[in-house]
């Protein structure tokens, strides 16, 4: 029998291939596998919009660095962010967890009590779950469930070539956060007398282990009346989900570098490493920032919020998706995620 | 710093523990943790009910004798039967799933046609999930999401001193089934060269690795205009669900051996175990059968069904949960769960 390795196909080849088979039957099916969240209308009024994330220990988080409250915190928001990223409210979760006996009760308490935290700042109730044991390690599974008037649910596909790209807040940060517990991890394993030095670096490092989902921008676009074209949230590097944006649009993007926003910290700290910081951002993942488009139209809306950067215009899907450096010189974009294979 | 240890608290104990502190905040939450899913209802109309689930190999399924298609049906079924048993009508499920490269594609296809099987059988949709890495075996994350009115959903918090408890289909056999497949797994280990002999042993075998969800019975409650008043299926084994239903409704009851369904097949084989039938129905679980209330002016109603028994009667709390056995003495229901750890 013929034995195709996972790694071949990548994670959205491997959820292409995994779900290709599977056919909507249900008219309450409003949206299926393909973008950050489900979206299902039982009768009439609002929709019930709902997506699920497994964080796996030592694929996703490693407990050397990460406390176990930031990791309750940090699992609830990703999940959010992903209801966010389709313009909706989260209203609710369900977590599941599988863990070991090497952890304790109180170790538990101490992931819930991060959950919690994240629950009451986001106003999102725990509605279910399940736990059980594992041989080794710890998985958790959230669902997120929101809602929102199907007429202003925000696809990926909705982009049109004249619409202007835009991001929320700054990228590259929670990258240049992880290679900097990974390199304190390593000087600990060597010498575990040594005590991390992370003086100045909480922002980068608060980025990772502790993001916040973007409430606030998708507050404002009610507040301004700004209906994107097309959204996703950041969570595998800027130039994934841009061919996401545009590959589901059947559109092209240039991005301008000059225009990505990248935190003069995130600058910094990344050429220490001897990054470039641009690929940091455009590849690094995990900044729970939103990327969506607008109508040209609209610009006016988003003039004054300081927290928005338009980074770029999307063209016709025949134009290609490229990055215009600062040189002004182009590349086409290329997606780096998932190589946890 | 105070170490408890995970099973000094058993399942439900954890949950519990874990949960106590999360209030709910939203108005939408009409149900919160503690039935067999969560009920959330935006706006008016019918309501959203959702569950969740997680099965970790080597502790919920073993590869050795479960075909991964047999493990992708179940999956499906084990939660779409949380959904049926609150008087819903499952209609999506969201599937993640973490697996280390020991799994190829092709494997991760048969999981998928086995998920594709049940979903087309039930009529159920595939519209989200995550698919990620693990350094060590296989974890699925189930959520199914399904529909009804709110004044049709039955919860497990509504059962009346009188009241007649009742039971679908038979148990036990699913527990036997897998009594069955151990010896064999014993005997394979030992000389893999040694086949299994499963003759006239399909029913058993199947109870356990293809059960069903009894949807049935579900569109039987509709047709016969029928509302338990209370309800729960059995995954823990009979004992532990009659204990939740009386907790819940702050109740007692009476179960009564003769009346427990229990097929010959189940009841033979068991013996041929030296182990007691009634045991194997009591506390086997993994039947997958609904545990229900009805008021008993309702008795007519399912007198005809033969697949519905009646085992016993809802009494007030002061009295007890007890089991009559067929030599007329009482025992205390006692729950035998979760035993993972």
């Amino acid at each position: 029998m013929k034995r195709t390795e996972l790694n071949e196909l990548g994670e959205f080849g491997l959820i292409n291939h995994l779900t290709k088979k599977f056919s909507l039957q249900n008219s309450s099916s409003l949206k299926g596998v393909g973008d950050d969240a489900a979206v299902i209308q039982y009768g009439t009024g609002k929709a019930t919009v709902i997506s699920t994330d497994m964080l796996v220990e030592n694929v996703h988080f490693d407990l050397i660095y990460t406390p176990l409250k930031h990791l309750g915190y940090k699992a609830v928001v990703v999940n959010l962010s992903d209801i966010y990223a389709m313009n909706a409210i989260p209203r609710q979760i369900l977590v599941s967890m599988s863990m070991s006996n090497k952890y304790s009760v109180e170790a538990l308490d101490e992931i819930y009590e991060g959950m919690r935290l994240a629950c009451e700042h986001y106003a999102v109730d725990l509605v279910g779950g399940d736990t059980t044991s594992s041989l080794k390690g710890m998985t958790l599974s959230l669902t997120a469930v929101g809602e929102q008037e199907p007429s202003k649910i925000v696809y990926r596909n909705g982009a049109k070539p004249g619409d202007l790209l835009c991001v929320s807040g700054n990228l590259g940060a929670a990258y240049v956060g992880l290679q900097l517990l990974e390199r304190e991890k390593q000087v600990f394993l060597a010498n575990p007398k040594m005590q991390p030095v992370f003086d100045g670096q909480d922002y980068l490092i608060g980025r990772l282990l502790k993001p916040e989902a973007r409430k606030d921008i998708i507050e404002f676009f009610a507040e301004a009346s700004l209906l994107p074209t097309s959204m996703i949230d950041i969570s595998d590097g800027l130039s994934s989900e841009v061919l996401h944006i545009c590959n589901q649009s059947k559109t092209g993007a240039i991005v301008e570098e000059m225009h990505v926003p990248v935190s003069e910290l995130t600058y910094h700290k990344a050429l220490d490493f001897n990054t470039d910081p641009i690929v940091c951002a455009m590849h690094g993942g995990e900044d729970y920032e939103l990327l969506f488009t607008i109508n040209a139209k609209d610009a006016d809306k988003i003039k004054y919020n300081l927290d928005i950067s338009i980074i770029g215009e999307i063209i016709p899907a025949a134009d290609g998706i490229r990055l215009q450096t600062k040189a002004g010189r182009f590349h086409d974009l290329t997606a780096q995620g998932w190589k946890h294979y």
